[in-house]
Parts: C-alpha cells; structure tokens; sequence
C-alpha cells in the first residue's frame, strides 16, 4: 500500500484526517466539545474531581521506531497516563495529545499512533479532545490525561501509617528483562517481552481497590519498586522494611536473571516499566484485598510493612541492610 | 555565578527544585493538590466548565536558545495558552509542563523558564500543577491549560452569521516583520520586535467582550489573521469579506515591509506570532465593544463583514478578489 508521507498534505490536512479519524472512533463525554476550537470545553459529572498527569514518550530513548509499531508506541504512551490516573482511584476521561514530527513521517503510521491511544481510552469511554502538532527533530509524544473521582475518595501517596502492609501486584522487573531480551535478541522470554513491548495498566483493578477502601496509600511503580517506596515513605512521613524473601519471582524472570547473569532481586526492586501497583493498607483488610485483586485475575503479594522511622530496610533471612532508594533517572549515570 | 549542568542533580534533583521554587511562587486553586502524587487534584470551583488546551514550543524551530532568555521563552509557550483560553471568554486555572531536555542544560535556565511561566500565571492566579521531564535531542516544552468559564459562556469559532462585523485587535502582522528584523539584526523597530520577541495575550480584554456579550465568534490569529478567519467561517457554516483599505497599519509596519520590500496587506493577512483577538459581532453592538477595549488600552479595527456564502472575499477600493484562506503549516512549503 503506497504511504503518504507527511508533506504532502501538510499540517492541516494532518489535523483534519486525525480529527475524522477520531469523530469516527469516540464519543465526547456528554456536554463536552472537541477538537475544532481553541480550546475545547468539558463539563465533568458532579460530585466529581478532576485528576491531571502528563507523561511523554521520545523516539530513541523510550522506544525505537524500527523495533515497535505505531499502535504499540501510541499504546504505550497511554497507557503510562492511564496507569496514574488508576493509582489515583480515578478513571480516564479526556485528553490531549502535543506531538512533535518529522516531515518524513507517514500519515499512515500517525493515524496507527491514534489508534493505540483509542484501544486504551475506549474502554472507558474516554476522548481525545485536543492536541498540538509541530515539526521537531525526532518523533515525541507528550501527553496530558484528565481523569475523574469521586470527591474526596482520591488515593494519595502520604495515607500509609506504620504497620500498613506493603502489597505489589504483578510481576515487577518483567519489562526491564524483556527489553534486554529484545535487544539482544534472544529467543523466548515471551512473557517478559509481552511485559516490555505491551505493558498494561492497572487502573481498573486500582479503582475497584480505591472503592472498596482497601488500600491507604497507592502509586503505580513506573520509577521502580524501590523507587516509588520511597515516593509513598517520603509523602507518608515514614519508612519501611521489604522482605526480599516475599517478592515475587516468576519462573522466567529466575531464569532470565540466570541467564542474563543480573541479581533477580535487585531487577525487581530497580528501575523497570511496569505499570504495576504498590499499595499499603492495615492488616486486617489485606486478605479482602487479595481476595478482589485475585478475582481479576491478578496476582498480588505482600512484600513488606511501613515503619515509623524513615529509611527503606531490606530483610534477607536473619539480616536487615539499611538501603537508599533509587529510582529511574535520565539525566544520570548516562541514562 | 557558577551554574548547575543538568547532569550533576539529575531528573529527581530537578523535580525537586523546580517543586520548590513552585511552591514559594504559587498557590493551587482552593481545594486542589499539586505536585507530588501520581497526579495531581482539582476542584473547580461550582458553576464551571473546563477548558483545555494544549501548545508546544520547539528550539531550533520557535525560538533559538542565543536569541531568546530563558525567561522570554517560557513568557512565550505560557502566552500562546493563555492567549487560547483567553480566546473562549475563560480565565486561565491550572497547567501542566512537560519538558524536552538536552543534559548539558542548566538548571539556572530551567528556572528561568519556569519563572517566565510563572510570570504569566500568577496574574491570574493560576498554578503548575504537574509536569514531566525527559531527555531529548532538544529543548522542547509542551503545556496543557485549563481554564474555567462560567457554564454556558464559552464563546465558540462557530458563533458568526451573515451581517456581523469582523474585528480585530492591535497590529497583526508585526510580530512576522520584527522576527524579520531580528533575524537580520537591523537596527531600529523596536515595536515589531518587541511584538516577536515579548508577544502579548489579550485574555483579559477577549473575556470582557465575552462577560458583555460583545462577541458572537471569537479566536486568537496565531495561524494568522486569514487562517484563523478561515476557521471562524468554516466553523460557522459561513463567509467573509475583509476591506484591505481598513487593516491596521502602524507607521513601523509600513516603512518595516517598505525597507523589507515586502507587500503590507500580505503581512497583515498572513501567519504571524501575534496572539491578537479576531471576533464578530452584531453591527449594533460594535461601539460597545470598541469603547470596552480602547478603554482597556487596545486598538481595536473594524476590517469587513460575515457573509452568507462561503468563501473569503478581499476588497480594494472598488474591486473584490475571492481569496483561498492561507493558514501556517508547519510540513508544507519548507516550513
């Protein structure tokens, strides 16, 4: 099939085949106009608040062109917005979408881009209603998602008390032994792949936590396990302990760390892009919790318990090492 | 004075200044947390809609890093949101900031950024409340704005019908002129510079027109005065006539296109980055709102009408060309 490429029909005629392609595809939530104005208008359902994130994806540093598709890329990119919309207590409901181009790209593939952010918004009948598109060296998609929640019922990071138990879902490390996987082009690791190359939220499963109120403190562990710990214990005012004996370890992740020679607990608790969820909450509800966590088919474990005294300690057997966060950061050791 | 390289604090020490230097700066809107969760929360307050828009400001291609402070630049991105939100009757409320960078930036320019943006906000008591960084092969600042207008009042691009006269604020065209000037580093033409170099919002006067009901379509010109009359028409199912003879020409303007060789009413009608108003109304009312912002101390042109048929009309003296509407295009044309 022969491509259009990006100059051939300009900017505008950029914008106009996105804005049919998007009127065919969604539905504006109810009293809300969309793209073809200055701005556009929402009016949120009472009883409501309004959630904001904003994440970006940049070609060659969180995906490369030749090695995912379009839709995968336009995936990705919202499902890490959905992702902390979930962590929130919230669900989806508009957002916007700022892109900078090369005039080299094909119509075709920016239309595949909006098709993976439908297949992630349409599930919970949210909408693109606006958007930016300027010429840059190099393909970026930034990204602002609204969500809603009900008033008050919010999850923040700063609700864990000491004695809250530290729960993960999930199989935390996955993506980060995936991509290693792809990059060197290793056979197998199917699922750890599937972890790097299509990363899912949690957002429903967060929301029927939220809900229900089993969970004190929530956040989605895209800077790492040990990395968002330390967000909630920095916002909570306390500190930690993680069994390194509970965390969970797939049998592809033992044998991947195996083969690739890394320390499997150190790739769990790392940097990773796993949209996984890190919650806290009492005791007493925690087998409430994995109970409707494990009905969605998700697993979950205990891995840990908040302290009143700050630092993050890990506990291996007998032993208790103080440890320092860290989390993911681009500008450092050559990120 | 030493400055911090990027690459010394990395993304998190970055956060953190840029969250600190917010927080001595800023205050959310009642009811609404900011920076330091997954996302952040929003009450707005009761009797509300929501507006949204997003823009982004590229380096190499909106500005040049050795020609622009800092400050200037993040002055510029807030202004073209303001300017949008403005353009709908609204008032600025909340942003979001995702960030481009190099590693070699500076921290202290970064700050300056945001204190550029901050300049722009506070008078509005508007507040960052979220953002993202990531690294890129340039600096790239992409904003999403909220802004709240009361329930029902939002002036849209679609309001026009046939009768109303065409309006617009200031100088359109002198911004393209002084980037001109700048560019070639002629001396002299301070207004046309200033209007590239330190572009204004009329948000404020544009939601006085609307809080009067002096405006039944309204829209900012940053795709240009013809462009974005296009989009009104378009909109609104209608067309326009535009008498060359009344389009505002500044002494600067006149001997700048003059010394430049270039045709006066093209710049007028052409892309430029002044963030000037252009709005209808009912002939009626056209003193009302002409005395409200020359009150506001804005020039203000009555420069043609809106027609039933479509199509864009040019009139000089006694003759009338049809005109196909020319916006911006960032892909075409070598842009």
């Amino acid at each position: 099939m022969k491509k259009t490429i990006l100059r051939e029909i300009g900017e505008f005629g950029l914008i106009r085949k996105i804005r049919e392609f998007l009127e065919a595809r969604q539905k504006c939530p109810e009293g809300s106009f969309g793209i073809g104005d200055d701005t556009a208008i929402i009016r949120p359902p009472k009883g409501y608040e309004i959630l904001i994130t904003t994440d970006a994806m940049v070609e060659g540093r969180h995906f490369l062109i030749q090695e995912t598709s379009f839709k995968e890329i336009g995936q990705r990119a919202m499902v890490q917005n959905i992702s902390d919309i979930g962590a929130m207590g919230g669900t989806p409901y508009v957002a916007t979408v700022s892109l900078s181009l090369t005039d080299s790209v094909y119509l075709e593939d920016i239309l595949a881009l909006y098709e993976g952010f439908m297949e992630e918004l349409t599930p919970f009948d949210a909408a693109i209603v606006g958007g930016n598109i300027t010429k840059g060296p190099n393909l970026q998609i930034h990204i602002t998602l609204l969500g809603i929640v009900e008033e008050g019922m919010a999850v923040l990071r700063s609700g864990a008390k000491e004695g809250d138990r530290i729960l993960v879902t999930g199989s935390p490390g996955s993506a980060h032994v995936g991509l290693l996987a792809c990059h060197r082009k290793i056979q197998g690791f199917d699922q750890l792949k599937a972890a790097y190359l299509k990363p899912k939220h949690r957002a429903r499963e967060a929301r029927l936590l939220a809900q229900n109120g089993l969970c004190s403190a929530m956040i989605d562990i895209s800077d790492g396990l040990l990395g968002d710990l330390a967000h909630i214990c920095e916002e909570s005012g306390r500190g930690a302990v993680i069994d390194l004996d509970s965390l969970p370890k797939s049998k592809e992740l033992i044998s991947a760390t195996e083969a690739f020679g890394l320390d499997i607990e150190e790739v769990i608790l790392g940097p990773s892009d796993d949209y996984e969820l890190l919650f806290t909450l009492p005791e007493p509800l925690k087998h409430k919790a994995r109970a409707l966590l494990e009905q969605q088919g998700l697993k979950v474990s205990e891995i840990g318990e908040i302290l009143t005294e700050r630092g993050i300690w890990l506990k291996k057997g007998g032993s208790l090492i103080h440890r320092k966060a860290l989390g993911w950061d681009h500008f450092r050791d050559g990120n």
